[in-house]
């Protein structure tokens, strides 16, 4: 028999998490809108611990995970590495599909691994209350899990397509003790400013992120964290490509490319950042963000600085951007619903480091139920884009006679989302074309912004 | 830091099955309900394929795994042992506290290791398509996964209150391939039957079973799967505790008690049955079943010769049962709503070698809370009754100034059944007592049975 998987011992759990910033330089500087000043720790304490904020500007390549985080770590990593030889067989391929599975962690994707790191920093900086937005809930979960091992109260800012459509989230975030509200909400200035405009307005993780920002910034006793875009919390994530690098030496494999899906950023850096080391240390390897193609902020956006959030509360970000004003599609695949991306992983694709592609819903969901009846697992609809992106580099491998080696994050389970797989299986989801109008509209809000140096 | 995970690598999946009849005998006849006679391989070939007739009743101890289902398994197995350090710190007690994880598998739960196994020998003997009943939807899961492996097409019966509360268990069925109908359904006269006296019938196992029974009966083209009560589908199970014996021995400890929760048996078998070996070597170990008070078959039922199902179409087996007709409150616990009990689980109780306790189910949402903010694992309803029972072995080790090393069987996640999770914390969850009368009078039906000898 040929090995599945690749398990690793609780004592390799990674020691420090990778910053590839100390590889790839940083990004552009966060900026303050009035100013168009850079943002300095000060500005960000208010927000964040200052270990956080600390992470957050290091030029150091490492830093060490603290032993409670590491020991909490343990209760799901290292996860597994799969050989794919169910998917191989299903798509007739002599490719090597291997991936890493992040859906056994205890909200099912691989946000606790910055959820704990965050919630720890808090708690030891004193905060008793967070709060935070989520998309598909993933985030929310994670974070309440976090939380709840530390003591710390979670208010989450749930984005209102995903709350009425994924009541079981909700459920799993108040098992854990969290307090959630639909997005945009009565709770804050800025939900109620978009309720006036549009009162049955679907949400979008911009708005969440306002809601968030300005419940912290307001409240005495509560911070504020984010699952995605930031430099510290992709570093968070990078225990994950650290592990596959072992795992793939294990198997006496090497990636030709390595594939994630991306929304904000988080899951791609986790398994990408670890492996853009090596590539720029002239290892030859390609990378591929695979996003939706009704929220295309790599493939269709525009690289410059933009808002973080809808209300415009966040520091201006050098980044892919739809626009702060962009309000995605209620695709099923919540936690990419994002208008904008992660500086770092925007850099990288401004860089020709990572490559960009993008997928339309339905084509990701046959992926995923492809996926499921021949790995077993039923993916998030998130991750469906990832194993879209991988089915494309065989049918690429194919044409050009080659026979590649592929590496993909999949990132999360989506037994949460099963209705969207119903729904799919019903044939009652429907792929709309994303009209260039929509996107020049929404990129015509941010036309006086700051250029990219 | 302890360690809290122990994993065997994928050489260590067993290679053989271990049949306990070799080591205590097998459980009564069961007896042809017309002529009182054993019933022979011949009458069950209509049902089942002769290689699983043939382990039904085999004195053999061991078993070979055939090579197609060990790949299968080595999708997600070995299963984690963990120590439940989370728990035990939540509990303030010093007893040790290990369980076996089977919720990483496919369908979530431990069902897929008899689920392959049986879908394998039907494939073998030429079998196209499998009629099974499901209660909360895992054992449908897992044999809709199994049969899509080996282009089986099948048909699940769902007890009716699990249709209508759990319809994500549905879409992931439907997304492997398996077509489902609530039970009792108008696909069947054992269906029908049952609508014409009670309309709004919320089903039970018992029901479900007669729909499949029938349906494989009556067509050629089909045979019949159970996911629990038979000797062979516990004996499948056994995987787990072997595996948990070697994770065991690594963490330098041994069971004082071992831990499962109890419906039809096959998840406590397969975590007790390895260890009932070496309790019948003469090693010092307490076995415990726990069931839920609703549906108190081992603590308050009868031993003697039942039917399996409520239409009176299968054998007479020889077990503690409420009696065929005895429709349980429709507890979230689907799995665990089933009249009677394997008769091997019956046979070891009644023997002195397994002890049952009841619990009720307010009181089990909450020991599964409990586990679910300590450990990050949000349990399987049914699972969260073998928690309550470990929670009063650490009670009673307290009692008795004793640490002991508690091993019990975490059968599956929760995940699809988080509407549960809401009731129990919105406090929408009412235990009624079931009253003595209501015992007597199912009893009553089966008095005339033949008596165990």
């Amino acid at each position: 028999m040929t090995q599945r998987r690749y398990l690793l011992a609780e004592s390799e759990i990674p020691t420090h998490w990778y910053n590839v910033m100390a590889d790839v330089g940083p990004p552009p500087p966060p900026l303050h809108p009035g100013t168009g000043e850079p943002v300095g720790p000060d500005m960000l304490a208010p927000l964040f611990p200052m270990a956080l904020i600390g992470q957050e500007m290091s030029p150091e390549r490492w830093h060490a995970i603290p032993d409670v985080v590491r020991d909490i770590y343990s209760m799901w990593r290292p996860t597994p590495l799969h050989r794919a030889l169910g998917l191989e067989a299903a798509l007739g391929t002599d490719c090597r599909i291997f991936y890493k599975y992040e859906g056994g962690s205890p909200a099912g994707s691989h946000k606790p691994n910055t959820a704990v790191a965050q919630a720890y920093y808090n708690q030891q900086e004193g905060v008793t209350r967070i709060a935070t937005e989520t998309g598909a809930g993933q985030w929310g979960s994670a974070l309440s899990f976090a939380c709840a091992r530390f003591g710390i109260e979670v208010k989450v800012y749930m984005v209102r397509v995903s709350y009425d459509t994924k009541p079981y989230r909700r459920a799993m975030m108040e098992a854990w003790g969290g307090s959630v509200v639909g997005s945009p909400s009565r709770d804050t200035n800025a939900g109620r400013a978009i309720l006036v405009r549009d009162p049955h307005s679907t949400g979008s993780l911009g708005i969440a992120i306002s809601e968030a920002v300005e419940d912290a910034a307001t409240r005495d006793d509560t911070k504020y964290a984010l699952g995605s875009v930031l430099n510290h919390v992709l570093m968070h994530q990078t225990v994950i490509g650290q592990e596959a690098q072992k795992q793939m030496a294990m198997a006496e494999a090497y990636p030709d490319v390595v594939v994630g899906c991306v929304g904000g950023g988080s899951n791609f850096a986790g398994i990408a950042f670890p492996f853009i080391a090596e590539k720029a240390a002239g290892k030859e390897i390609r990378i591929v963000a695979a996003e939706p193609s009704s929220c295309p902020s790599l493939t269709r956006g525009h690289y410059g600085y933009d808002f973080g959030d809808t209300a415009q509360m966040t520091p201006l970000l050098a980044m892919h951007t739809l626009g702060h004003g962009f309000i995605p599609a209620p695709i099923h695949a919540g936690g990419l619903r994002y208008h904008g991306m992660a500086p770092l992983v925007s850099k990288l694709v401004n860089d020709g480091l990572v490559e960009a592609v993008a997928y339309a819903q339905n084509d990701c969901f046959a992926s995923g139920v492809r996926f499921a009846k021949a790995e077993g697992i039923i993916p998030a609809p998130e991750a469906n884009h990832a194993i879209r992106a991988v089915e494309a580099e065989v049918e690429a491998a194919r044409a050009a006679g080659e026979s590649r080696t592929i590496l993909f994050n999949l990132c999360g389970h989506g037994h949460l989302e099963l209705g969207a797989y119903q729904q799919y299986l019903n044939g009652e989801l429907v792929d709309s074309e994303l009209p260039q109008s929509d996107l020049d509209a929404a990129a015509a809000a941010i036309a006086g912004m700051p250029a990219i140096a």
